[in-house]
């Protein structure tokens, strides 16, 4: 462990939002307010790109409840970006206006709160710093509902994620067989390439009103066994529910909704959606049954009233850990979560791993967690996510309605 | 009032679910079970083409616990239909058989659970019990997300889909200014011909966090004046979130949606959907702009786990009052809600009200509750419609995930 290193730190947050990133910017924010060796807490406006704009909020001047209201409040509310940022040895542009803004405010202490990509920029701040002997820790605070991180046993976000989805589908599960004619009911779920969203989909089913049939992007979609697959349970149960990631691809690995897709992000992935209602179109014209396609869309990555108990507390403690363990000196890292069996009860403790080593990387849902037939998930899936959905956190509600923190968002000066 | 009258009762539920629908299919079973008058309580499958197939279940034989968890289910536990009953002057077969059955299970008490064509079924039953000469007391209980029913302040239903309205556009409305680029956000929001439902997204603004603008069915819709509005806020904030009813339509009574319609249901409505998707496309080639097309779908109509606390109690009482006013001797009436102000704050007591006076009107917003711009409503919109969404019910959970009543629906003998 190094020296005592005193100075001011920045919390930027990255990437999709969440329903519990700002527990996570909490935990980092309350910690950082508390800690002596940290004289100043910036919060960086929309990311990375505030700090290369010198947007930087001054969070000592936010009132203490306010600031506690985060942990209710979903999506990102410092901002966030897509923005990539250059690989430093071929063009290091952005990375000496950081140096400058670091020298600026005397900055010491960097905490990036995101997913796969924000690591990378983490991970490529981290290692510039270190090269120009400017000292400051750097520090990863994971965050995605992707569940997609590698080095990790689950996400922050995940959990509450996965908690609406398989609320939702229950709900949707009622209503899809209320009617005594015959019906055909697709649930588009969001996760690129690893089916933890959608696999979330059969806790439902678990919970005795779900989905008949779950498709992950772990495995090549082929579409006449789909269309096969629902037309055999429809003409057996007249009703039928499936679940499909957005993500869901054909062997050769283009998307199934490739059809419907014209732009992309800003990291240059392909903006997906229209999926479910692709595929309903086609059940339509098959089978002549009733189809529907609903499309959980933003919803499922900002629905903090039905956050996880669980999900939330360990997001706020990704943050108070980050901070913790900078100022005892590491950096370089990501906090990571190691799941532990306590009594026979879900336990989770966390570690530090190498941004190096969980940059770009993404982590899938286990083969053997998917069933033969490759159209559902496994009781090992089942197992895995249940502890992560559990709990009810209590929320800060004004008129039945959600009460959000709010935020004076003071510029530093 | 008329004597005593001894039998069975059948409870059938129809139309699009609610999410407290069951609440007051309870609030039938329940307090039926408890009245000496009534022999035997016979939930029927599918509404009234449960009575017309002689497919009715046993409610005597259910677990009263599995009984009480109807207030946290959502959906028509009995099952739904939409089958039109026809004119009795024209066609009376369905009526004769009607009467076969009751005759059959000496049914004396008919409640029938439903929104605006469900009270005309009603209504037609009464009517020819009473010219037949058959002694049996028929009462409408009312449900509809819709809010569309006439002679009532407002429907059971309507406050649950608008909590859950109005939450998911709090956190849709931080979700979509999360970036630092441009971003519009259009949510397709149900309601045919009323803009209940629609308007209640204003509640999220009225909270700090919702749409800027709102379209209800209720003014005709303009489409250049729409996309000016939207661009308009787009140049000036660079970020809109705008709320839009399915059943908006142009001055000739034209839906903006039809173009994507093929489909009918069961009354001839059109049925509508993909709406957003349509104005989100022309948005993107005119502005350029990342836009969002986000429906609500099933999930508005089947949240409960979110619902009201005020709809749920007022759900039961619409069903207990039922059965209480007929054993009392009333019947051909819809039991209906009166607003009343106790202490400042809201209250709500029934009244019965003509089935004749009810069936086949629809009632709508008040122009006087939009603003002059015909693009949100107005605070009185809001005072109707906030207290109508508070409080928490308590709800059964297991493993963190709603537990609904598992029915042994045996069929009557």
């Amino acid at each position: 462990m190094s020296t005592k290193l005193t100075g001011a730190c920045i919390i930027g947050q990255s990437g999709g939002p969440t329903a519990v990133i700002n527990a996570s910017a909490y935990g980092v924010i309350k910690t950082a307010l508390e800690t002596p060796e940290i004289t100043r807490v910036l919060g960086a406006a929309h990311g990375i790109k505030g700090v290369l704009d010198d947007k930087l909020y001054d969070m000592g001047q936010e009132d203490a409840y306010e600031l506690s209201l985060l942990m209710n409040t979903p999506s990102s509310e410092l901002g966030s970006c897509r923005y990539k940022i250059a690989d430093p040895s071929k063009d290091d542009t952005d990375y000496k206006r950081i140096l400058e803004i670091f020298k600026k405010y005397d900055v010491r202490y960097f905490f990036y709160n995101g997913g796969n990509d924000s690591m990378d920029t983490c991970n490529k701040i981290s290692r510039y710093m270190a090269q120009v002997g400017y000292e400051c820790r750097v520090m990863g605070v994971p965050k995605t509902i992707d569940n997609d991180l590698f080095g990790t046993d689950h996400c922050p976000g995940y959990g509450s994620a996965a908690k609406y989805i398989a609320t939702s589908c229950m709900e949707v599960a009622k209503d899809a067989c209320v009617y005594d004619s015959g019906q055909i009911t697709i649930v588009e779920i969001m996760g690129r390439h690893a089916g933890w969203l959608a696999g979330a989909a059969a806790l439902a089913t678990h919970m005795g009103s779900g989905p008949d049939l779950v498709y992950l992007p772990e495995v090549d979609f082929n579409r006449d066994e789909f269309f096969a697959e629902v037309m055999n349970l429809y003409e057996k149960k007249g009703k039928v529910l499936v679940a499909v990631s957005e993500g869901i691809h054909y062997a050769d690995g283009s998307f199934v909704s490739e059809a419907k897709t014209s732009s992309t992000d800003g990291f240059g992935h392909a903006q997906l959606g229209g999926l479910a209602v692709m595929l309903a179109e086609e059940l339509k014209v098959r089978t002549g049954a009733k189809v529907r396609a609903i499309e959980l869309s933003l919803l499922q990555r900002c629905a903090a009233h039905l956050a996880s108990k669980t999900d939330l507390e360990e997001a706020f403690l990704a943050g108070k850990v980050a901070v913790e363990s900078a100022v005892a000196g590491e950096t370089g890292k990501m906090v990571a979560f190691v799941r532990e069996t306590v009594d026979g009860a879900y336990a989770c403790r966390t570690e530090l791993i190498p941004l190096t080593s969980v940059a770009n990387y993404e982590k899938k849902v286990p083969v053997a967690w998917i069933n033969k037939d490759g159209n559902n998930v496994t009781q090992e899936f089942i197992d895995y996510a249940l502890p992560l959905i559990q709990g009810e956190p209590e929320r800060a509600t004004e008129q039945s309605l959600p009460r959000y923190a709010r935020l004076k968002k003071v510029l530093a000066e």
